[in-house]
């Protein structure tokens, strides 16, 4: 058990499924996104990611952390052979299905298929949305940084197209993720929603 | 308004406050965090983030972006020059003191005092840590990158302390953030508490 206070030789003793549980939850609450390409054996390819992140509004730039791992592997073959990639927003209505693109499906199977998810495409754009998805972003890939700690890759993209379900944005350019039920994960495998609780004004001294 | 598909030259053309407001919560729910860094003209500096991102278990590594602003840069020179900071989880208890923390105060004010937060040292370590907070993070420097195409920093850290307040941890690893009453964040001022809606097994083929 983990009360109070403990220090990093602590955590390397740890037994490592219980290390992982708790320190992919050690950050808060992470966003769910499916994360869609092209592939070449299985047509389309959709993953689970929790490690997207807002890096600027103008450019608009958002960020995604790769573990170099077999599973995300095959997204990142697919965004540097295609330069493109989509992020898509998970809802409470179809979140299992979303958890469920994380298993080793053989090469030549579609983890839209294999879920049950619908591969939607854009004119021009070179990678699946989710049809299923309210809030979708089709990505331009325009960086890619190495992570030389632990090997992890850190892809930086431009947001080329972007969709947003009607009634989500208010006149101030509020986006109701509470309103699209989108989800937010704890850990590796644990969902929740979210209740609003206010919003603050500008801070100033 | 937004409603349905727009192109990156439409988001350009949106008007600057709007499109901050939008783009900032384009990426789903963020985790609210204080980094809480040794200054020098304060004593200790304070400053709210929702950018931090999980990317490794095992070293146990945590990313957090920063931007080329001024506020965030008091945090930028302090980790720099100290090579340690803190990472500080949010509750629905002090949420209106932490969104605070943004202000731009005179270089002389701490955060901690200005807002009514509570530093926080732990012997051998060298940046404070939030009181109030359940969640206690204590990052050594290991890496920084630059990211080129909008002048972000990308902070790489080990965890070397770590403080979560007893009974937030189960056996299995899992953090009960929802218990802790941890706070998650859309856009720059949106707050939301979580609601449990599952925990998913393993996915398998």
């Amino acid at each position: 058990m983990v009360d109070g206070w403990v220090t990093g030789d602590d955590i390397s003793a740890w037994e490592q499924r219980f290390r992982a549980a708790l320190i992919n939850s050690i950050t808060g609450f992470k966003p769910v996104n499916l994360i869609g390409t092209k592939d070449q054996s299985s047509g389309h390819n959709l993953a689970i990611m929790s490690s997207v992140v807002h890096l600027g509004a103008s450019p608009p730039l958002v960020g995604l952390v790769i573990r170099p791992d077999s599973v995300d592997r095959h997204t990142l073959r697919n965004i540097r052979t295609h330069g493109c990639y989509t992020i898509n927003h998970v809802t409470s209505g179809f979140y299992p299905q979303a958890h469920q693109t994380a298993a080793r499906y053989e090469d030549e199977v579609s983890e839209f298929t294999a879920v049950g998810l619908t591969p939607q495409y854009v004119e021009g754009f070179d990678a699946p949305f989710v049809g299923e998805s309210p809030i979708k972003l089709g990505m331009t890939l325009v960086e890619e940084v190495q992570i030389k700690h632990n090997g992890t890759h850190f892809i930086i993209g431009r947001i080329d197209h972007l969709y947003i379900e009607p009634g989500l944005v208010s006149e101030y350019g509020d986006l109701d993720l509470a309103r699209a039920e989108v989800v937010a994960l704890s850990g590796l495998d644990r969902y929740f929603s979210a209740n609003f609780l206010g919003k603050l004004p500008y801070a100033k001294p």
